[in-house]
């Protein structure tokens, strides 16, 4: 192996670190709680980017930007969102440095450039968003609008992970503007919707729908609706969130509309988000102690081409069978690398793509050609097969797929396996700390049991899944009477 | 005309401002000097985006993502750099609000979350991305880095207009580390070809490419290429930069590596850059009187289909010649828009559309499918012509070409006459007040010249043009020997 990884069993903690800088996503950085995000990760994200984008504009919503920087007035105009995100606030208070008196070539901030009032930057854009929507909307005929941003937040996180919890991120923030209760409440679930189909069909991650307790809800949010995906510790992490805001940020930004009738009313409103947060989601989904696993709809090179060979003349003639395949799988549109540097051996190019998770190498030799085989290795298995190079092309493109379907599959049973009821408070504690992963059982409905029992078990309800079976019970902390079950678990 | 705007002769400030405006691209926001990009500016910066991107990694760069936030420790390292952008740096001082005891729903900074350190928010991230580069190279083996981020950063600007300049924008900004001076340099100036075959061949704006005087070179940088444009009203815009930054940046943040004989040197660099500002510059390099002129290659909207008619009948018989039409071109890759909104009339959607520079619109009324025509009209020249329904299609697409090569030819023959030669002082002030444009003419070479002649004319050097004719000259100010001519202008 070129790079030692902790195994999950070992550390499961430092196994996904490992993954994250050995596998070349990501690097710490000299900015406490900020990472640095590295080619190979960024051409993942990138990936995931353009599929949600491509997403979002099918289904009418189109792209915009709006200001890093929100005036402290507008911030603690909704007063519970401003509450929720308060004390997460990066403060820019100064707007010039200047040469610092008492120390040669050092700066200072200059105290008489103190602004008037502090910026915040942006945890969440819904404030600056709705006051600029206030200019925008006058009568029915200026809704719906749909309109999503591409950007950067910083929540100033005490306990930060790469990926997962850092205190700056990018994500995406959709931000909508309805007539109607009914058409506000369509849209959140839509976006849900488009989220839960992204991380099964493209991340390869069974996720669950539902929606949050009060004391999980978004800050602001009338309804948080979320994805709820299972790690392979047993942990649970919610992968994506759809907030139908009812008139919640209308009302704080005095922003209404005349309707048909002429008559006026406060705008309906949703906001929706995912993160780069996905990365680790991903990371920790399917990969394992040999390196990353990445979903062949998402990897940022799906097929890597390692020549093995003696001397220049087999090198030419790999080299003509290689340009060949090349050309058939990029007309295919697969993104393939051939990696013939010869500073580096085939054994340490063989261990280097297993770390990256590359779905699919292929290892042509000299002798192969001879036989008219190469030899094809699957990352997810690590079952190594020989095949003809007669349509190879399509033998491999049938290959991605079937590794896309497999680590879903795999993910979906390991997820299936670890979704138990518990009935009572010991059932519960004991599966707690056993196998882990979703808990359903009986909850009393009160915020009051649910802060109750994430104080003694570290356990919070991820969520009440969409279209939830009613069946009386009685609640696991308290006895008392309750209506449904609901998804327990430890999360990220 | 649905929307007023000012005429250029009338007001040239306002004209511009009514054009963002009014064809939607951007509004004011409530952050000083901060703006919201529309959808229809942000389809624009998309547009512009994807063709660079694809460009640079043609060229084998790689995206990633380095902090926002860049500790004032950092910052300073580099001193030219640091001193250059000090004044404009937006400074985060504290991480958390709090409840304002004396005022009830109210925020305050919170006195207890001070930064032991502060933050400036990135005025261009060579402090960060260098202080990382250094944990990345070791060997020649490690180089060349070939890096671009797409980010947003922030200049405490005074004086900002939108696009043009405000205090957060959006940019792309690439750093390259190369083990040699002359593979740097060569970079350095790849991408600054790169940018002016952008700048043509997309924007349709001809550009001179030329290097800056040690006055306006980019603090840090040992040389600065740039693009230079000229604008409706005689001032230049430069577009974009591409700087040779030596070795300071390493030396300043201690970046060695071991070369092929194991012998540590400091590492070359560039970094180089474009902007929204682009948008500004396109904006004004074509458009008219009655709304913005985009070029067919980057518009959001490339044809736009208005129907004609009387009743659903008619209606219904438009359509379906339109669908047919639609998916023609939608298979040609062209953007095209049907506007069958029934609230608006044609009139009023002629002079939207021409508001917003949609290339071609294309009319289609009852009494023309009797006749198997349409009526075509071009943004640029406003030109109307009758064609036949059949191969409409390849008709628009050929007339897209032909636009795209009409507005480049345009402003080239307006550039053109723009380029004139001064031989003594009273030529120069004549010509700046005059016609404007740039101005070629004799300098002496010291930068208390050019302050000087900036000081009284508030023309600066735009560039000393790549190639430039040596010839013998009298510096137009001072009549001091001279070897060369430079281009003057009044600039952006």
């Amino acid at each position: 192996m070129s790079k030692e990884i902790a195994s999950r069993e070992q550390d499961y903690s430092q196994w996904y670190n490992d993954l994250i800088i050995k596998g070349g996503l990501a690097d710490y950085s000299a900015v406490r709680g900020c990472m640095v995000i590295k080619p190979y990760g960024y051409a993942l994200w990138e990936n995931m980017r353009d599929q949600l984008d491509r997403m979002f504009k099918e289904t009418g919503h189109q792209n915009a930007y709006f200001p890093l920087l929100v005036p402290k007035s507008l911030f603690e105009a909704e007063e519970k969102n401003a509450e929720g995100f308060a004390k997460e606030c990066a403060v820019v208070t100064h707007y010039r440095l200047k040469t610092d008196p008492d120390n040669k070539g050092k700066l200072m901030v200059d105290p008489e450039a103190k602004l008037e009032e502090e910026l915040v930057i942006r945890p969440t854009s819904e404030a600056i968003i709705w006051n600029t929507y206030k200019g925008w909307i006058q009568s029915y005929r200026d809704l719906p609008i749909l309109i999503n941003q591409w950007a950067n937040v910083v929540r100033w996180e005490m306990r930060t992970r790469l990926f997962l919890r850092t205190a700056e991120f990018l994500w995406q923030e959709g931000h909508t503007a309805h007539a109607t209760k009914t058409e506000a409440v369509d849209e959140t679930v839509q976006m849900l919707n488009i989220y839960a189909e992204f991380a099964e069909t493209y991340m390869a991650m069974p996720v669950i729908k539902g929606v949050k307790t009060a004391n999980e809800r978004f800050a602001g949010a009338e309804d948080t609706y979320c994805i709820e995906a299972l790690m392979q510790d047993g942990k649970a992490l919610q992968a994506g969130t759809s907030h139908f805001l009812g008139q919640n940020f209308a009302k704080a930004f005095d922003v209404k509309f005349s309707d048909k009738e002429n008559k006026l009313d406060y705008v309906w409103a949703t906001s929706w988000g995912v993160s780069t947060r996905l990365i680790g989601a991903l990371v920790m989904a399917h990969s394992d102690d040999e390196g990353l696993i990445l979903p062949p709809k998402l990897a940022p090179i799906q097929v890597v081409i390692v020549p093995i060979y003696k001397g220049d003349e087999q090198k030419q003639q790999i080299d003509e069978k290689v340009k060949a395949l090349m050309a058939q799988l990029k007309a295919a549109g697969v993104s393939v690398k051939y990696d013939d540097n010869d500073n580096n051996r085939p054994g340490w190019k063989f261990a280097e793509y297993e770390m990256k998770g590359v779905p699919v190498r292929v290892a042509i030799g000299a002798r192969d050609l001879e036989k008219n085989v190469v030899e094809l290795a699957r990352r997810d298995t690590r079952e190594k097969m020989t095949v003809s190079m007669d349509g190879l092309d399509k033998t491999i493109i049938a290959l991605l797929d079937e590794i896309q379907t497999a680590i879903y599959a795999k993910a979906n049973s390991f997820r299936a396996e670890r979704i138990t009821e518990a009935n009572n408070w010991e059932e519960f504690v004991k599966l707690l700390d056993g196998k882990g992963g979703f808990i359903s059982a009986h909850w009393d409905g009160t915020p009051a049991t649910e802060d109750k029992i994430k104080e003694l078990t570290k356990a919070t309800i991820r969520c009440i899944p969409l279209n939830n079976k009613q069946e009386a019970g009685k609640c696991i902390l308290t006895g008392n009477a309750s209506t449904q079950r609901v998804l327990f678990a430890r999360a990220y």
